[in-house]
């Protein structure tokens, strides 16, 4: 049950609400983010909601069965939509491209993936400065260093930021020198890290973890938002199955069924979803028409000598093509709202 | 290795051909086939193939490194397209749909449903009459009453029929009321079907596996190509995975990755993909995308009542929606093809 | 629910019994097994049982809520036990080792097998004559042939066969050279083949499938038990997963939940359930405290050599000790029931 | 490769080691642990790693291909022990037991327990304080106040502990209140955390992921072993699977091959490995026949009345028989060594 409190509410009467939810058994969780305040409630006995919706200081209520709550579509109808500023919107009608490669490498890198993206008319560039790789061994990205680099070449280009936070510590150094914090799939059930990730405002993509199930990802959600943060978009990345032909199984059928279950946007990154570069159009393409809000991608001058997930990313060459079908794919897809 | 043979290769040069085989350690496999003539020679070694090439009554010879061999692109540039007759092609730019029940119930129902695929410019029916079923107990068909009744109502409408044969016993009886035979996901590696499968000369829609491999899906399509029958369809029809959310894992990296593999045309089964009537359309739009040749999908006027699968099956109504935006989406697929 | 009927019923009270289920809506399914008379009755309306037990001609009645019905433990408290005649019995103490190669490969391969198998006391050979092959030119097995010679073999030196049958058409020209006739895991959802089975007095050994559920495992006996036969026992054999680091994942769990759901023998098969000969005697005794009936492996007197499974095959001297081990184990269990 | 480094090596020595990598385009990770020195050194060109051997300073020298390093068996033949002082050693031949409830919920729980585990010779307590929940509102653990509560009378009981850390904040404040750091399954790859603990002189239990490879805990166990502690324990505690029967797929094969690739003790959770009450002991018989080094179980005085996880845990009573099954098997695959 979310009940949606009046901005104006008084303590007294928040108190009045938190009795009224003890007297049935009910625990009320009290929320507070940058759009509003609630109070989510959670117990077993059934009863008639209407008697709380008319108290004082309530400006609505909603019952809301699923394991997650304030993400859920059960109780706000409208699709979110996370507003960058510029007039970078993302969600809702708003069809979001993020580009990039795998990890910053070089500041002549840098130069010429915003060249890439701009050409393009690309707004948001995707860049690993912390990465998560499976041997401690690894080339585990350039730091701080490295994004406050980026930061001022993508700040004078006129492009956005998104890339991925791994601790707790790092938030607050990075989150001026960002516009989207990415939670990988291995922290998707990192609950410190989504606890202090809602407690930001900043928008967080938030990829489905790597054998996640969907009511995973949504409660993982729940974590940023019942924290504070409302700016939350979902990513399939794709899977763990059986199937070795492939990285990981892109699961096609989750991003249809998170638009019906969330009002938050659904990001598809089919570079992971696949894994293999001369696929990564068609799944991107196909994500669209499941319903996708966005979808970001890997993309290299020289894709062969990538630190990082080179074999599946896309040339320039390559990406400039899918960045158009993708348009017009999801302009039929706009289309078909009114057959 | 595929060696291509002349249509008026003599019985002597054969045998001086498996000599040659025989004489660098190779298995030559005879195969023929409705189109034309093959030795598939398996082996080891590694030799220059042009020292086969120059022989009398070979027409062409070729490498192929796959697992699977008269059913790869390797050696077959060109896709394969099936001409069920009365102008209706499957594959390789012709765009096939498949409609109809899970289970052919009744004259009444076969009638409803020829109506509803006429008005929508439906040219195959789709419906079962053997059914596998988890449980003995279940309903199991009509079995070749049905089919009886079934085809004479749709020949009379001008429409193709595909339905699932499940035993070898039943091919021959079958054989003549049907246009597709196909075989579902549990008998994707019944290897006595699909030989003797390979001995028909009518087209066959094979299925993944519940949780079968893309190599193991074009291996089972070898059994039948070297048996005899090289019009073979494959079906991607989900996978089991961990999720619960849905019936089967649509796996839309298996419909890309098929497309490069095999000429054989790639049909998607979004039913049974993700098996939840309100998300069929969009899996169906985004197998389009991803590269599928045709779609089958399972449809009923009361989807409720049906007897089989009826959580997963569109209405008329919803089909007929369905059915429009795929040819809009296929559409604009072959437009990509000229950026 | 389970009707248990007497063995002199007459067919006027069976007609009463039928008319009875009708009349509440309940399907009854008449069986007729080496064992006894039932009635399946399948419905879903809920009432007092002991209405119908009390009629003439009923022995017992039992409410049975799984979806599998005969082969359930909530009926038939007491294990079954399957006899091969000769003393040789399996299940429900009885422990049963089963051994032998994939494939019989030659006559001299079968004569080394049957002397190690005597010198360690094992008393079934296991063997394959009509091998499943992933690809149409794998070497398929010697078929009846082999089986013939390997039988005279056998029969000599006082073991019993097991050995799979893959279609409808095989079963009557092998029943009368084997004691057990092996299911393969593809073969696991293979109705019209279990519809056969059941209608032979033959022990039948019914592998899970490659990637089958518990409960389809179970349904796939009911298949066999409703068509006549009573003599089945299960194998857990590995399933797919997405660990490449071995062939199959041996499901230990189904075990020991099998030897609640089931009163049939659950055999392990570790050979197939690991895939890697160094670790198939760990997977073997760990089956045993987990609850197995009984251990069917694959041995060979040159692993490395054998026409299939070599990897996974283990030598003479391996199995002997295997063997013993095996037998401590399963008497350690044995002990713990009286703790 | 890894070279073991002379305690007294000099700084100069270590540098001219460095340069000759270099040299070769190695690149030398350092490590220093609680039990020595080494250098990790990663590259591709083949060489003869005696040339390095022979250099000043340099104890012992070892190629070892597999992806993970420090904890491979390559290169160090004997199992490492973890001493937790008291006489309570685990691994190589000291088998362990670890139980307790999954969350501390109170003083009189933890009394409770205590007494039971002395009562059975139970050496090591295993509970919650900091509990990932998939959902943000559940019961999250009673933090540092439980565990300073817990360690006060475990001390008095002379029980080591065992409890989950979920963040780098925490790893300080509870060093001195724990015996062993457990990492749970949604961790598994929490690089940072793994680096951190790395830094710590306490021993670390690491879960496999929810669905992670085994090459992937390894690895992850690398990060702790890299970073300079070597007191490690890897745990299988099931894996995510299609099979609905039960909560997680235990991995039995996992428990036979880790012994064989990591002389790193390995320990078994049964109770998330299969997550049914009923069959928690033959899953915990079962791996010490496979080979675990130790099980952890869930206990509590009514398991059904936990605050989480009831539904797997065991009573006092069931556990206790269990506890002298494990002995008695453990005892068995002893005496089998030398058979």
């Amino acid at each position: 049950m979310i009940i949606q409190l009046d901005s104006n509410i008084t303590t007294l009467q928040k108190e009045e609400l938190q009795k009224t939810l003890e007297g049935i058994n009910y625990k009320g969780n009290q929320v507070a983010t940058q759009f509003g305040d609630y109070i989510v409630a959670v117990g077993k006995k059934d009863f008639d909601i209407r008697s709380i919706g008319i108290m004082a200081g309530v400006k609505d209520i909603h019952k809301v069965s699923d394991p997650y709550k304030l993400v859920s579509k059960k109780w706000k109808v409208n699709d979110t939509v996370i507003d960058l500023g510029d007039g970078v919107k993302m969600g809702s009608g708003h069809f979001s491209m993020m580009a990039g490669p795998c990890s910053i490498e070089s500041e002549k890198q840098i130069e010429s993936t915003i060249e890439h993206l701009v050409d393009n008319g690309i707004k948001i560039m995707r860049g690993g400065v912390y990465k998560p790789r499976s041997s401690p061994y690894s080339f585990r990205g350039l730091g701080m260093d490295g994004l406050k680099m980026w930061h001022a070449k993508a700040k004078e280009a006129g492009l956005k930021i998104i890339t991925e936070v791994m601790m707790v510590e790092q938030i607050e150094a990075m989150a001026e020198y960002i516009d989207i914090f990415q939670v990988g799939a291995r922290n998707s059930q990192n609950f410190n890290l989504l606890d202090a990730l809602g407690e930001v405002d900043k928008p967080i993509l938030l990829k489905r973890g790597i054998s996640g199930t969907i009511n995973e990802l949504l409660q993982a959600a729940e974590y940023i938002f019942s924290n504070g943060n409302e700016k939350i978009m979902l990513c399939e990345r794709g899977i763990r199955s059986y199937e070795s032909a492939y990285r990981n199984c892109f699961d096609i059928n989750a991003i249809a069924m998170l638009k019906e279950k969330t009002h938050l946007p659904v990001i598809s990154d089919p570079s992971h979803g696949i894994g293999v570069r001369a696929f990564v159009e068609q799944v991107a393409l196909a994500s669209v028409m499941a319903g996708a809000d966005g979808v970001i991608m890997e993309v290299h001058q020289t894709p062969e000598k990538a630190f990082s997930d080179g074999q599946q990313t896309l040339s320039y060459k390559q990406a400039g093509k899918t960045y158009q079908k993708l348009r017009k794919t999801f302009g039929m897809r706009e289309e078909f709202k009114r057959l």
